[in-house]
């Protein structure tokens, strides 16, 4: 019997069933130096302690998609390391800042369970939280993941099919509370009232990813997913070779997205996400977004609902999205929904 | 009307205009690991808290060219976008040590503009300073960068060409004071007395540099400039590929500079560079110095006057400079001319 | 004559000689960052600075390879430099845990020479330790190269070959206690008493390292060895590129046995290790274990010796070593043998 980790087949799931993921992570300024550099992100309020002290943190605060993506990272071995597909995200939140010296675990919760037709894989709901050093849920999400059976044969429990909403409420949202916003510093005059719902922002640049930038940057969430990080193996899946980590494909796009919606600085919540291609190495993102919706959240600060969507090798002055077929054109590699608070 | 940033046209600057950068940078001990591990950097005094401690520093400083490349990243957007070419710098002065936890903040003032005769880019000259959180100047020099116009119609200003030094004079450096210096520690016998003026050293140890290194570099700095980083519209340009950004090689070929000067550890002045050729990945950085100058600042402290010449895949047992028409030899890609604190 | 290192020679080797080397380097919470991420290492221990209190650590410790790779980076400007091969490892102790903020220096003492019968070389045994900025020593180890002579005519001192064991005595290692495991945190049921002597263990996962990671890492740790960062001069070597730092193979081999091994998460010792091959960029590192030794060392921690071995491009079920003839097989480029601690 072997001692290494075969990861979870889709009869191992049981709704209610609770898994607490190995190698919890103290975040630290290395871990933002390493983010900043891996992705381009350059928001003020996760770069400046001085313009994050003006807007209420008590230190520089880490990136939430960087605390997501080591929240995430840490359930790869339990959840998705038999998985075909990482089929969704949805219900995401972030609750509490987080800043160097926090202890992250992640733990999730086992919440839908549903055979496919074929007998042969099955999808599992898992909501997962992220915990930091004193216990409290610092982030969490739902996501949903199509798993093999370790026998086809074996007689799967009854389908538990979570309700999931579409977005997360304004009204649920974390509210910061920004006193001191500084436009120049944080790169723009466009605030809260300058977006309007229906519009479309190009964000021009393109990045290009390496092999060495995305195993570099899935290593440093500790995600282990085998497909990132073995090109030996890889000659001989479908695509012949590695596969990006989706999660470095959100923040390079969202990084991007810092031009024309630098003040949209703060993620408060994922409402949904889809990888609607695979991304290489040597492949160029581009990204554009869209204002989905609005919600005054207090006095200094509002929130816009923005889908943000990255293509391969294709400017986005176009805004691509889906074809006439009503199906992903063909460059679209993501299609992310998410809140961000904005000055107002 | 988009509001991703266009960056700004030969007309949009004017002589006294004062730009404050976006994004100002809280430094950290991560961003002095990862410029050691991207650069080599391994002079003792921006290495070990203990030398440093032992010279006169309340804790390990961050290197000045860290500090140089973070401010200069902050002025590309509002300055190089749309520029043609990065013409030169003078007038180079580091000023305060730089400290992990300080906020860099990049202000740039116009102090020349001349528009060039085909009427289509002109060449505009400013004034960038760094500051830290408490208003102080850390750091501040003078470039000068050929931008193009965004209407070639438009009428010119009158033209303004700054008076620049040939060189920062050693009367202005900022004089540190070495109390402790460990020769093994440090790596070298030579301190200032050994070193001749016309002196030529070959560095010998040669560099490569990949895509991936140049990427996290560039962004580490939080500079944008596009033709580092988009692969796919690089294809269209004249070389068919990305650039490497200057300050890589500047970074690189000082580090290489260890070799055999590695006493003149603390960057004091930049008093001119020129970035003679273009650096790609794949390409070997070397690197050769030449002893310009020299002057006394104190009884503990000199200071070097150094030409720093970097060539790509050449070695510098020649000390590649200029071939007989006067214009740089084809492998030469940096020529560098700076003062540098040695122990006496 | 020139002010660049030349190095040393066979001839300048003398038995007793202290060599204090160049550039102590103050460790830091960037670097640890940086070591996961190069290496993938995901030891609860070396994670969560919640996991190591628990465990009778006062702050987040730093992985002992990493403070061993800073220790021998130091060395090879000295002791390496003319390095004709990296022969042996012997008696490496961990004798101190290192955390952020020290600043490590190494030295080194010339325990044996014996001049080779060619003539032209000779092997130097040197025992190397990194002490911290308290003077403790923190780490010890012997190493053996075989280094050119700078003239072969020179005459050869009497042989001197240390008497060095063939491990560290389990009496003899730093013993830690494990207070409070949670093995679900450090992710595995397995503890000492669930290893036997003589069993193998396949750690499955596979890891391709490409040229910036390699030399991120290599620079990370000041080891400037030319063969693993110049492309130019390699192209006349005998491989025809760069050859990747053994340390890499070690720290990634280290990284990739966590898995079926999570529990042995601190070294302890190094008995011996050869580099049976060269590891190049685009080739893939799989490895696999066999517990060679048990030791009880308190009550609450004993500690396994474990056989690692790391092939390239060769995934591990068959517990790839030694072909008929007795010689390390073609693809095994990595036979480490250490001591690490587990809970009982």
């Amino acid at each position: 019997m072997t001692k290494s980790n075969p990861g979870h087949y889709f009869e191992d799931f049981k709704p209610g069933m609770e898994l607490v993921h190995a190698t919890p992570l103290t975040v630290s300024a290395g871990d933002i130096s390493l983010y900043r550099a891996l992705t381009g992100a350059r928001h003020a309020l996760y770069s400046a302690e001085t313009f994050a002290a003006a807007n209420g943190f008590p230190a520089l605060p880490v990136d939430p998609l960087l605390a997501f993506h080591v929240v995430f990272g840490k359930t790869v071995p339990d959840i998705s390391l038999n998985a075909v597909a990482n089929l969704g995200y949805a219900d995401g939140q972030f609750l509490k800042d987080v800043y160097p010296g926090d202890t992250l675990t992640a733990i999730s919760e086992v919440i839908g369970i549903k055979e496919n037709s074929n007998g042969k894989t099955g999808v599992v709901w898992v909501r997962t939280r992220g915990e930091n050093q004193k216990g409290e849920t610092v982030l969490s999400y739902v996501r949903w993941v199509m798993v093999n059976k370790k026998d086809p044969s074996s007689p799967a429990l009854d389908p538990v099919v979570p309700d999931l909403p579409d977005a997360v409420h304004a009204s649920a949202l974390t509210v910061p509370a920004y006193d001191d916003w500084d436009d120049a510093l944080a790169g723009s005059k466009w605030r809260y009232g300058d977006y309007e719902i229906g519009e479309k922002i190009d964000h021009v640049d393109g990045m290009t990813v390496e092999e060495a930038e995305h195993q570099i940057a899935t290593r440093l969430y500790q995600n282990t997913a085998k497909v990132h990080f073995d090109a030996h193996a890889q000659k001989e899946s479908r695509f012949g070779k590695r596969l990006i980590y989706g999660g470095v494909v959100i923040s390079i796009a969202r990084a991007l997205s810092f031009n024309g919606l630098e003040s949209a600085a703060q993620m408060l919540a994922i409402n949904a996400g889809t990888h609607a291609g695979p991304l290489f190495s040597g492949d160029t993102i581009y990204a554009w977004s869209e204002v989905l919706d609005k919600a005054t959240l207090n006095d200094t600060t509002g929130a816009l609902r923005l889908r943000l969507v990255a293509a391969k090798n294709h400017p986005c002055t176009d805004f691509p999205l889906r074809g006439e077929d009503g199906k992903y054109a063909g460059n679209v590699i993501l299609d992310f929904d998410y809140w961000a608070a904005i000055p107002i």
